[in-house]
C-alpha cells in the first residue's frame, strides 16, 4: 500500500512510469480482495454460517492470494505489489479501529460493570500478561521454544494478551445474548488493549535502560505515567470537543458539513497530542472515543449524530478488513523455520492458559464483592475464557517490536504474534458459535436484547449496595468499597458530568443509546 | 504529513522515540490548523465577509505559519515537521476532490449545456494552453522571463490551464446565481481539469520520446489515447457499480454500512485501475463521480444516499483545505530569486490573456449554434472569464513536474504555478463578489436558484431545434449538428441509459438533485 513511487528514486530497473503503473495494480488488488471479503462476508452472513466469520474470511482470501503470490514469483512480484507501510498502518489503519471500539461501547451497561470490567482488564491483563511472558521464559530455558531474555518474554506477553472482541462480539450480536455478558466482552476487550500497550512500553524502555529497570517500583511508575497520561489526554481531548460543540451552536442543519469535519478532527488530534507528548496514541484516542461518545455525540445535530457513527463503522471496518486480509497474506508468503512453528505452538498453549489464570481469578474476586444474585455466572466465565482471540492490536504491538528488539527476536515474535491472530480467529471464530451455545449463553435471551431498553435488562448489575453487604472477608470489604466508587462514579456522571458538558440532559441517554441498538438489530434482522 | 518514522533508517541524531514524538507534534500542528481554518472560513461566511473565501483563509494560516517557520529557523525546525509527501497527495488527498467535483454535478444542467460545456472545456482548455505555452516560449526567447524549452511551456501550459471551481462556485452559492452560468462555469472547470492533465500528459511523452514528437497528428491520437482511455475506464466502472447495486439488493436498512463501504471503494478502484493500465486515474475517477452520481447513486437505500453525499463532500473539504493551507506554507518558506519572480508575473499577464482567448472564442461559436434566445449574453461570458482561478489540479501536475523535467525547469514551473495558485486565489477569490455583482449576474436571480427545481429555470437551454434553424453559414450548420448530437445523448440517456442502470427511475430524478439542492441551500441559509 501507498507507493505510487513518485518520490521514490531508482527503485529498480524499471522507468518511474512502469513502477507508478504496478503501483497502482498494487492496489487494485488489494481493493478488489476488500471489495469480495465485504461482498464474501455478507454471503456468509445471509446464509447463517458462522464457522467462518468475516474476519475469517478476510484472511482466507489473504492466505488464498498470498499463496498465489508464493507460486507465481518469477514472473509478477506479487509481493512487492503488496508493500505495507508501517506508518500507514499507524497514522490510518489503526486509530479509527481503536477509535471505533471505544466510540461504540454501549455507556449504559459499561458503567454499569464498570468495576468487573476494570478487574479483568486491569488486573487480568496484567497476570495473563506477566504468566505468558513467565512460561515463554521458561519455556526458552528447557529448550522447548526459541530462547528470549526474560524482558522481551514480558513484552511478548502483554502484546500477546491484547485480546480482540470483533468476531465474538459479531457472533454475539447475531446470535443475541446476555447483556451484562456482552458488556463484559466488550469492556474487558476494549480496556484491555489500552492497558496491554501500556505494559508494552514499560517493558520496552525498562530494555532500553536495563540499568535503571530492576526497581519493581519504577515498573509501577512507569506503567502509570504511560496509562494516566494517555488516558488523561485522551479523556482531555474529549471534553474540550464535548465543550465545543456544546457552545459553538453548529448544531443547525445547514452546517452539518462543518460539524462532522470538526468532530471527525478531534480523535486523531487527541492521538497525535499523545504521540507529541510521549504517551500512546491508541490509548488516548481509545479514551477519547469513549468521552466523545458519551458526551460530544449528544451534542451533534440528529443528521450529524447519524452520519459520524456510520463514518466510524465504516472507515473501521475498511481498516479492520484490509488488516486480516494482510496478515493472512503475510502468514502466506512468510518463510517459517520449524523454531518458529514450536515457538507458536507452545505460545497458544501458553495464552490459553494465562488468559483463564486471569478470567477465573478476577471473576472470583468480582463475585466476592457482588451480592450473590449479582455473580458471574461459571458459563459467562467460560465464555469470557474463550472469548479471548488475538487480532488487530496484537499485529501492531508485534510490528512495533519489530524495530524495537534485535532481528531475530523481533521477527520470531512477529511471526508467532501474526500466526497466533490468524489461528485463533479461524479456531475460536469458527467454533465461537457452537461454543457460545453448549454453554447456553445465547440464543436464550434473544429478546431482552433487542426488545428491551438497556435500562430494563440491567437486572443484576449496578449493584446498589445500600441492603449492607454485612458478612465478608477484609478482602471482600475492600473490593466493595472498590466497587462502590465505581458506583459513586455513575452517580457523579449523572450528576455532575453530563449536565456540564452536553446541552440536552434528558434526551442524551436515548440519543446515545440509539445508533449502538440500531446497528446490534441491523446486524441481526436477516 | 505522514511521517511516523518507523521504518525510516537514522534521519538525524536525535533518537527513534523522540523522531516520532517530532512527527506526531508536526501533524498536530497540522490539525490544528485544518480546525483553525474551519472554524475561520464559519465566521467569516457567518458575518458575510466575502473578500476572504474559505480557500483564502486557508491559505493565509498556511502563510502565516510558514512565516514563522521561516523565523524561528533555528531551535525547532517546523519544515522538518511539515514534510509533505507526494505519494499521500497523490492517493488520498487529489482522488477524493476530483471525484467529488465530479459526484456534484448536477446533472440535469449539465447535460442540458452539455454542448457549451464541452466546447469550453476542450477546444477552450486547448486554444487556453497553446496561448499560454506559446507566449511563455515567446517570453523566454525575448529574455523577459525563465527560457523552457517549447514542449516544457506547453506542458507548463496545460497545467496552468486547469482551472478550479471551488471559490468562485462558493460565491455563486451565497449569492445566487443563473442556473445556466452555474452549469457553464461548474461544468467547464470540472472537465477542462481532465483535458489539461491529458494534454499535459501527452506533452511529457513528447518530451521523453523527442524524435517521434515531430507529427502533429501523433500528438492527437496520444491525447485522444490518454483522454478517452481514462474517460471511458472511470464510465465503466461507473456503469459496473451501477448495475452491481441495481441488482445486489443492498438497499435494505441493515446493510448501509456494506453497501457504503462498497460505494466507497468504487472510486478508488477506479482511480488505481487507470494508472495500472498507464492511463489517467484523476480522469477515470472524475468520469466515474459523475457516473456514479447519475445511475449508482439512485440504486442506494435513502440512508446510505445521504451518507455519501456526506462523506465525500466531507472527505473532499478536508483534503482540500489541506492543500491550501499546503500551499500558502510552501509560499512562504520558498526561497524565491528574481528571475521566478518575473516568470510568475508575466506567467500572470499571460494566462488572463489565453482565458481571454478561450472563453469569447467558443463563446462566439456556441452563439453561433444557438437560437438567438439561448445565446450566452456578455456579461455570463465575462464572469465565465473572470472566473478562472487556479488551485489543486494545477498544483498537483505543477508537482508533478518537478519529477517530469530538470532540475531547474520543474522547481521554476513549480514555484510559479504555487504563486499563481496563491495569487488569483486571494486576489480573483476575494474580488469575485464584487465584479459578479458588478456584471449583475448574481443576486437579482436569487428565487430561481431555490425556490425552483432544475426542470423550471432550464429557460433558454436544452434547446430543442425543431424549429428548424434554418438561415446559417456551412459552420453554423456544422456546429448546430454537433449541438443536435449532445442533446440526442440526453434522450439516450433518458430513454435507455437510466432505465438500465437504475432501478427506480421515476424517482431518480428527484433523489438525484436532492443533495445538491440541499447543500446549495445550505450554504445560503445564513
Amino acid at each position: 500500500m501507498m507507493e505510487l513511487n513518485v518520490t521514490v528514486p531508482p527503485a529498480g530497473s524499471q522507468p518511474p512510469g512502469q513502477e507508478q503503473q504496478a503501483a497502482g495494480a498494487g492496489i487494485l488488488l488489494q481493493i478488489s480482495m476488500l471489495v469480495l471479503s465485504f461482498v464474501l462476508g455478507h454471503l456468509l452472513r445471509r446464509h447463517k454460517f458462522y464457522y467462518l466469520p468475516e474476519a475469517s474470511a478476510s484472511l482466507l482470501i489473504g492466505l488464498v492470494v498470498g499463496g498465489f503470490a508464493n507460486v507465481s514469483k518469477t514472473e509478477m512480484n506479487l509481493r512487492k505489489w503488496f508493500n505495507f507501510h508501517e506508518e500507514f498502518f499507524f497514522l490510518f489503519l489503526l486509530p479509527p479501529i481503536i477509535f471505533q471500539s471505544g466510540f461504540s461501547l454501549a455507556p449504559k451497561p459499561f458503567f454499569s460493570n464498570f468495576g468487573a470490567i476494570i478487574t479483568f482488564a486491569i488486573l487480568g491483563t496484567f497476570i495473563a500478561s506477566v504468566i505468558t511472558g513467565l512460561l515463554v521464559y521458561l519455556g526458552g530455558l528447557i529448550f522447548i521454544m526459541y530462547r528470549l531474555p526474560l524482558v522481551e518474554c514480558m513484552m511478548f506477553g502483554a502484546l500477546i494478551s491484547a485480546t480482540d472482541p470483533v468476531t465474538v462480539l459479531s457472533i454475539f450480536q447475531e446470535l443475541g445474548t446476555d447483556m451484562n455478558l456482552y458488556a463484559l466482552v466488550f469492556g474487558e476487550s476494549v480496556l484491555n488493549d489500552a492497558v496491554a500497550i501500556s505494559l508494552y512500553r514499560t517493558m520496552s524502555s525498562v530494555r532500553s535502560h536495563a540499568s535503571s529497570g530492576q526497581h519493581f517500583f519504577v515498573l509501577i511508575v512507569r506503567f502509570l505515567e504511560t496509562f494516566i497520561g494517555s488516558m488523561s489526554s485522551g479523556v482531555g481531548v474529549g471534553f474540550i470537543s464535548a465543550l465545543l460543540f456544546k457552545y459553538a451552536g453548529l448544531d443547525v442543519d445547514n452546517l452539518q458539513n462543518l460539524e462532522c469535519c470538526l468532530f471527525v478532527l478531534f480523535p486523531y488530534f487527541s492521538y497525535m497530542l499523545a504521540e507529541g507528548l510521549g504517551l500512546s496514541g491508541i490509548v488516548s484516542i481509545l479514551f477519547t472515543g469513549v468521552v466523545m461518545k458519551h458526551y460530544t455525540f449528544s451534542n451533534l445535530s440528529e443528521s450529524s449524530q447519524h452520519f459520524v457513527a456510520a463514518f466510524f463503522h465504516l472507515i473501521s471496518s475498511l481498516a479492520e478488513t484490509f488488516i486480516f486480509i494482510y496478515m493472512g497474506f503475510d502468514i502466506a508468503i512468510e518463510q517459517h523455520s520449524l523454531s518458529h512453528v514450536g515457538f507458536i505452538f507452545f505460545s497458544i498453549l501458553f495464552i490459553v492458559v494465562a488468559r483463564a489464570a486471569n478470567v477465573f481469578s478476577c471473576a472470583y474476586l468480582v463475585n466476592l464483592a457482588r451480592p450473590s444474585n449479582q455473580q458471574i455466572p461459571m458459563k459467562h466465565q467460560k465464555a469470557l475464557w474463550y472469548s479471548g482471540l488475538r487480532g488487530a492490536m496484537a499485529f501492531a504491538l508485534a510490528l512495533q517490536s519489530v524495530h524495537d528488539l534485535p532481528e531475530g527476536h523481533g521477527k520470531t515474535i512477529f511471526t508467532a504474534t501474526t500466526a497466533i491472530v490468524v489461528l485463533t480467529v479461524l479456531l475460536i471464530g469458527g467454533s465461537t458459535g457452537t461454543v457460545l451455545e453448549s454453554l447456553e449463553v445465547v440464543g436464550d435471551v434473544h429478546d431482552d436484547l433487542v426488545g428491551e431498553s438497556f435500562e430494563e435488562s440491567n437486572g443484576y448489575i449496578a449493584p446498589s449496595y445500600d441492603e449492607g453487604a454485612s458478612s465478608g472477608s477484609r478482602l471482600r470489604t475492600r473490593l466493595q468499597e472498590f466497587h462502590r466508587s465505581a458506583a459513586s462514579f455513575t452517580a457523579l456522571d449523572k450528576n455532575y458530568l453530563t449536565p456540564f458538558f452536553t446541552s440536552q440532559y434528558d434526551e442524551s441517554e436515548d440519543l446515545d443509546e440509539q445508533p449502538q441498538r440500531t446497528r446490534r438489530a441491523g446486524f441481526r434482522g436477516h
